[in-house]
Parts: C-alpha cells; sequence; structure tokens
C-alpha cells in the first residue's frame, strides 16, 4: 500500500505530527496510554482516504487535518475498548492498554480519546461534518456489539455478517472518505459518491482482513493466526463452509467450543480452507472492490481517482 | 426540587418522552440496558436547567429537546462506565448495568450512550453547540480519572478536589445551562452569565452531594452512607478535617486502608462531623451557591431568574 501513500506521504506526515500533538494533550495516564497507542503505529488508512477525497474539492491539508485526526482517534478508541471486551493482551505485537494499566485506564482512555475526536471535529463550520461523524460513531458502537452478540453462536447468517463488518469497519473509511471530500467543499455528488467508494473498499478490506486472520504469516499480522476461531467469531471464511462444507459438523464444534487447543484451531483452519472457504471469501472481496471502482467513475479523472482505483484492486491482494 | 420542577413540570414531561424514545432507538442489549437506566430514574437535574435557561431566548420546548435528551444521555454514559471502574453492584437502589449483563455490555452501552448524545447534539445548526459539549465531555472524561488516581491517596489539595468535581459534575451543569439559552437564540453575555450560574451551582451541589455520603438517611440516598470514605475517595469533608483535624492520622489511616469494616467507616464518619468538616463543606457549597446568585444579576428579571436563584438556595439546603 506504500506506493499509493507515497503521494501523501508529506500530508500524512503533516497528519502524524498533529495527531501525536492531539495525544500530547491528554493529561497524566492517559497521554501515557494514548501514547503507547499512537506509537504502536498503524496504516493509518482513514487519514490517507481523506487526504485523497481532500483533493477532489479545494484541497488544502489544513482543512483536512482535524477530520484525519478525528478518524485515527476514534478508531484508535474503539480498539482500546474492543481489547477490553476481548479480554485481548495482545495487539499488533504490542501489550494492550489493559493489559498494562489495567481495565479502568482502558475504559477512561477509550472514552477520552472518542470525546478528543468529537472535539476536534466540531471546530468545522459545515454542521454535516459532526453530523455525518456523529452517525458514524453510533453505527461503529453497535457493530462492535453485534460481534460480540455473535460469538460462539452457529446460527449466523451472511447477513448478519456483512451487517456487522459494514458498521465495524466500512462505515468509519466510508466517512474518511465522504467527509475528506466535504471539509474541501467538494459537491454533494463527488463528496457522496466517494462515500460510496469508501463503504464498498471498507467492506472489501474486512473480508480481507478476517480472511488473513485465518491464511497470513503470524510474523507479518503481528498476532497469532486463527485469532477469530479462537474467541469463537465466524467470519465469511467459515460461514461459507458452516454453510455447504463436507466438515461442516466438526468445524461448529470447534467454534462453538469455550475451550480449545492449538491442534483443534490448525484443524479448523485446515477444513476452512481445503473446503473452499478462503477463496470464496476472496471472490466476494473482489466483487466489493469492483463495486468501489464503479463508484468512482462518475469523478472527475485527476490523479487521485487513478490512486484510489489502485487502492480498491490492493486492498485484495495484500498480504498483511 | 420538586416545587421550581412544577414551573416546567409539563415541558419536562415532554423531555422524558423524548429520552424514552431516544433509548427506544438503541437494538438488542444496548436498548434493555439504556432502558434500566432510563427507568432508575434520576433529578433530570440537567434537561431542568436547560429548560430554564432556555426561556431567556425565544423558548420553544422543542429547541431545547436535543440538547435536554443529550444532557441526560452523557451523564447516564459517565454513570455507566463510572459503575464498571467502582466496580459498583448498586446505584439508586438498582443494581448496575455490569452487575446485571457484564462488563462488556457495560462498557458498549456507555460507548452508545455517549454516540447517541453527540449525534443528538449535531442537528443543530449553531456549531457551537457541538463544539461546547465536546469540550464539555472531555472536561468530564478527565475529571473522572483525576478522582480515581486519587483513591486512596492522602497528599491531596483542595484545589485538586475543587479541579476534579468541577470537571466532574460543575462542567455538564455549565453546559445545561449555557446552552439550553443558546439553542434558543438568547444573547451571547446571557448564555455566557447562565453558564457561569451553571459552573457554581454545579460546584454546590457536588460538594453538597460530598457531605450527604456522609450525612444522608441511607433509606433517601438509595445506597450506604461513607460510601466515598469506603472507596478511599477524600472528598471536601474528609480533606478539611486531614488538614487540620485532631484525629488526622486516625482519619488518613482509615481512609487510606484497603480494606476498611463498617465499624471503621462509622469512626470515620464521626471524626469527620465532630471535627467541623460538614459544617465548612456547608459553608463553601453556601458560597458557591452565593457566586451562582450573583452570577444572575445581569439577567432580565424574568419568572426563571427567580427559579433559578431558588434552585441555587434549595441545592445547598436539600436533604437528598
Amino acid at each position: 500500500m506504500l506506493n499509493f501513500f507515497e503521494e501523501i506521504r508529506d500530508d500524512l506526515t503533516y497528519i502524524e505530527l498533529e495527531l501525536k500533538k492531539t495525544v500530547a494533550e491528554f493529561s497524566s495516564v492517559i497521554n501515557v496510554a494514548a501514547e503507547h497507542l499512537f506509537n504502536a503505529g498503524g496504516k493509518r488508512l482513514r487519514p490517507a482516504f481523506s487526504l485523497f477525497s481532500g483533493r477532489f474539492g479545494r484541497y488544502e491539508v489544513e482543512k483536512v487535518a482535524p477530520l484525519a485526526v478525528s478518524l485515527e482517534l476514534i478508531h484508535m478508541a474503539t480498539l482500546v475498548h474492543d481489547d477490553i471486551v476481548d479480554g485481548a493482551s495482545v495487539r499488533r505485537g504490542r501489550s494492550t492498554v489493559q493489559a498494562l494499566w489495567g481495565n479502568q485506564t482502558a475504559i477512561r482512555t477509550g472514552d477520552s480519546l472518542f470525546a478528543k475526536a468529537i472535539e476536534k471535529v466540531s471546530g468545522y463550520d459545515d454542521p454535516l461534518v459532526s453530523r455525518q461523524l456523529a452517525k458514524t460513531c453510533m453505527n461503529v458502537c453497535t457493530g462492535e456489539f453485534a460481534q460480540a452478540k455473535a460469538c460462539f453462536n452457529p446460527r449466523q447468517t451472511l447477513r448478519g455478517y456483512f451487517g456487522r463488518i459494514r458498521s465495524k469497519t466500512a462505515v468509519l473509511i466510508a466517512a474518511a472518505c465522504e467527509l475528506g471530500a466535504v471539509v474541501c467543499g467538494a459537491p454533494r455528488l463527488v463528496s457522496r459518491s466517494l462515500g460510496q467508494y469508501g463503504l464498498a473498499v471498507g467492506m472489501a478490506f474486512q473480508v480481507v482482513d478476517d480472511v488473513l486472520d485465518i491464511i497470513a504469516d503470524e510474523r507479518v499480522l503481528g498476532k497469532a493466526t486463527g485469532g477469530d476461531i479462537r474467541e469463537g467469531i465466524a467470519t465469511l471464511p467459515v460461514l461459507y463452509v458452516l454453510d455447504r462444507g463436507e466438515k461442516r459438523r466438526r468445524l461448529q464444534e470447534i467454534i462453538c467450543a469455550r475451550e480449545k487447543d492449538e491442534g483443534q484451531i490448525g484443524e479448523a483452519i485446515a477444513i476452512v480452507k481445503q473446503e473452499g472457504g478462503v477463496s470464496y471469501s476472496l471472490e466476494v472481496a473482489g466483487r466489493f472492490a469492483g463495486r468501489a471502482r464503479s463508484a468512482l467513475r462518475v469523478l472527475p479523472d485527476i490523479p487521485p481517482r487513478r490512486h484510489l482505483d489502485a487502492i480498491a484492486e490492493f486492498v485484495v491482494a495484500r498480504k498483511f
């Protein structure tokens, strides 16, 4: 993905500094925890989408910055609260906030990041920005919760899965794309199309993420493979096999078991791969990516359009 | 307090219905948890302040409603996250969300209430409303955290205490007063003065709350007396005695002990009462109330001004 990022490298560096400054505004323990999250890095995907989208309007990095920072803070806030809910001690190869400083700090850190994100974005004069972002946050919260409810529950539909990843991932990327254009004063038709692009690319991204959780190299992933299976979360590759695979009963047994050993997780991964769960899911991701690329067609043919097009292609092909 | 509320009874009922509708918008478990919080009731103090303040502008209850609902949702969100941090199983005589449905639901419920609050308030065209409320939320988050850090720590200053209760309680009441006027288009001088009133009355309110935690009748309070002492939280009455009381060493010993029995808590309460902690704190609360009443003087002399004046007086005299 770094190739496309090259195009916006200086502006991403600017955003990174703004994010660092924002994190420094927190006091005491929240600041330490927030810096820990900040230093863990990440792809800064949401800011990058906003920067590309902004170029469809009267682009200035300073106009996009509060939005980009806000999106990344919301993303960090959801990660830190997710890690409490999952009882996760490691993320991206680093200890989680609640593993290091306990639940209390993790709850307060998530709350503070969220509040700070809303504060950042409230500086825009167009009320649409706050309004859209607030709706997005509501959506993200309900999505995370839907995922939690679906754990260890085999009676799930594809529809339920798509609804969950939409709320959990795609709506925030859609907001990044749409609002990046809005804050730079792009016409409504342009920002809406970018929102549609973001939603579809976000869906593709999450489906691939769920595939990588099953097939990726652990060293590249920064966490153990099969994490979702371990936690009883049935993602698309698993749901596909649960619906029609020959060994669906055995797979269901493993997914729904509260306690499972590494051998069972390895067995489940093998079943999912053998019975076509991975290839089916990559096909679905490819379809979402295609939908994303179609949404770009109504946009003016300027360089950022080609970059966004290439990102949609890359999202499906990536190995990390 | 019910006498003043009589004046705005119909409008409070309207807000209550709006709040009920908003809570119904949540899905599944969040909805159940949010209804549990809603049904627990509460004084609806923040909405009431907004309704009174709105009357200094071109008042319509529909204009104030999204703000009032939002303030109450933020208040509920902080309560549910506080209860996780405190490990509290009972609040206002009812089981807490995390006692009934666990940490995960409590975290998600708080997040969702918060997101919904921001969504509600983002509907106003004046960006000042979102902006001010976002700042208030940041303040509330840091205040709760400061309190948590101060637990079991005897080296606290009065300044630290006032800073904490300012963030934890007063800023949200100040926002209720100020923004109630803003959303009804009152002049800036008027809304600012109402904000000053709210800040001072909020300080008085929290000081009295901390006094009641020590002296109130448990049946009226809905929870055990001496809760703060039990949790190692040194509030104003305790800090006063820790600073100058004859038995300050013994009091400090009890406050800082991680484990304490009912006898020790009773002993601490007796020390605080005997050594003037309660009367000093009520005097301080009286001074804040006086400051609140002064802030009203620049406002037009219409009936809501007299009600707000009476509320400031009542806050200090109340027994619950």
